[in-house]
């Protein structure tokens, strides 16, 4: 089924848009999630008489730079994905790079001028797991920057030589201390203008043996109607959380895709200005 | 529910091994895929007394390199992820690299001994799409290396600044010439071993204008039964289209997560030498 709307996260008060994106597979019903302080409040209607937007290629939409701190970084890598201008250097020979749109292509690369070579920078992964246990979810407060001292899932970047299962138990445990079982995949959410993708996984703790580690203050586990939605450190957390609430709501848990575009313009420290598009189930 | 199944991809006959990962949501019985010469070939079991498996962090399973087409790329990138000790320089100031494990972390790294910064390595999102049209599937015959007069979904490396449903069909428009709307998310398929994560999204026709792309010599609209499995590029597109006749023959179309193990020393043109593990579904 494509779910056909889009949330406007806004900071204070409520703004929802929906839209019909394209055919769904067996319903026209969608439900939408309140940007309210309240969380918890869902509302459903019939989308059936909403305007039809299909998602298409737009080939002039493109971020060739990140917004610094935008939607801030579960850790502080050295280098943010797409800033091709900052890659001054041929990491393999060492040459000076030129900044060009190669034969054949459409997009600006970091060309070598020495041996040819071409510094392609990709999105990166983000995994996560969203921990249930007895009607509570494990989160974590960041002991790191950005986003101090504000809470969030257990994820970081996934390493080569990992799969995304097992990238987002690997990051629980390091965050949180926590031994557990991925479940199923709960959600895909795309963050296009700093090139992120996050992938959340449902799991359960093997033991209540968890204790923060270096990047936490502290963990916990939140009743539902006790997750702190006014300190959550990240858009994407913010989402992933409403998302789960919604479907327990609904009294079955699905699988998510959506694609989080910060407003334009929009505080980084404003998790709540963003709209979430094109948001699909299978 | 967790799909406790594992396929291990074999070049003669049917080999198959199951297993129960973990708790299983609403159902212990699960169904497979046949690796013989007939991939619409459908079995079912219950796996409740199977032995259990769960999915944990193993923190000494790491690849440092990945393996020259193994499972070979859509594209040539100059860059293979996570093949770290070819980084000899740093891309920001010049300065030469050394490789070794930075405090409080656990991986090798590139560390620039100039100015200190880390080049970090992170796998990349392979996206494509699943065109359905009137009971066919759309497929591309590649026109370029590796794989090259194979046949493989569109598909290719995801690019910062688009989602990855956008990238999808992007790829779909470059390779195939086709006008897509993408419906629903279908599968997100890890490669650990190479540091690809393949996201697939089911998609339709728009029209029915599509021709090859500079990157195909050939793209065609397949019935189902007539899907050239003994001439597939990549496991990626094999395990796909497995995943997708079988959910078809049982009447729902699911999403997919799992993680493609390629079997050591198998030859990378040797595209069912692989295992499918961590089968999970929402």
């Amino acid at each position: 089924m494509l779910k056909a709307v889009q949330i406007l996260g806004c900071s204070s008060g409520l703004t929802i848009v929906s839209q019909r994106l394209t055919k769904t597979r067996n319903s026209s019903t969608v439900s939408f999630l309140s940007t309210s302080t309240n969380p918890l409040k869902l509302s459903t209607f019939s989308s059936s008489s909403s305007p039809r937007k299909t998602l298409c290629f737009n080939p002039t939409r493109m971020s060739s730079s990140s917004l610094p701190g935008s939607d801030p970084l579960p850790k502080s890598p050295t280098f943010v994905s797409g800033d091709v201008r900052k890659i001054k250097f041929c990491q393999w020979c060492g040459g000076p790079t030129k900044h060009e749109i190669p034969d054949g292509e459409e997009k600006l690369r970091a060309i070598c001028t020495r041996c040819g070579k071409i510094a392609y920078q990709n999105p990166k992964m983000v995994v996560g797991c969203l921990v249930e246990h007895e009607g509570k979810v494990l989160l974590c407060k960041r002991n790191i920057q950005p986003s101090h001292g504000l809470w969030t899932l257990p994820a970081g970047y996934l390493e080569v030589g990992e799969s995304a299962a097992e990238g987002a138990m690997r990051e629980t445990w390091e965050e949180a201390g926590a031994s557990v079982e991925v479940v199923s995949p709960f959600a895909q959410l795309d963050i296009p203008l700093i090139g992120q993708t996050y992938v959340i996984f449902l799991a359960k703790l093997k033991n209540l043996d968890f204790a923060p580690g270096p990047e936490s203050l502290e963990c916990r586990l939140f009743a539902l109607d006790e997750i702190p939605f006014d300190s959550l450190a990240f858009s994407s957390i913010y989402v992933t959380l409403n998302l789960y609430l919604e479907d327990l709501k609904r009294g079955k848990v699905k699988f998510h895709y959506g694609t989080i575009n910060k407003r334009p313009g929009s505080s980084p420290s404003d998790i709540r200005a963003f709209s979430l598009d094109y948001h699909l189930q299978p």
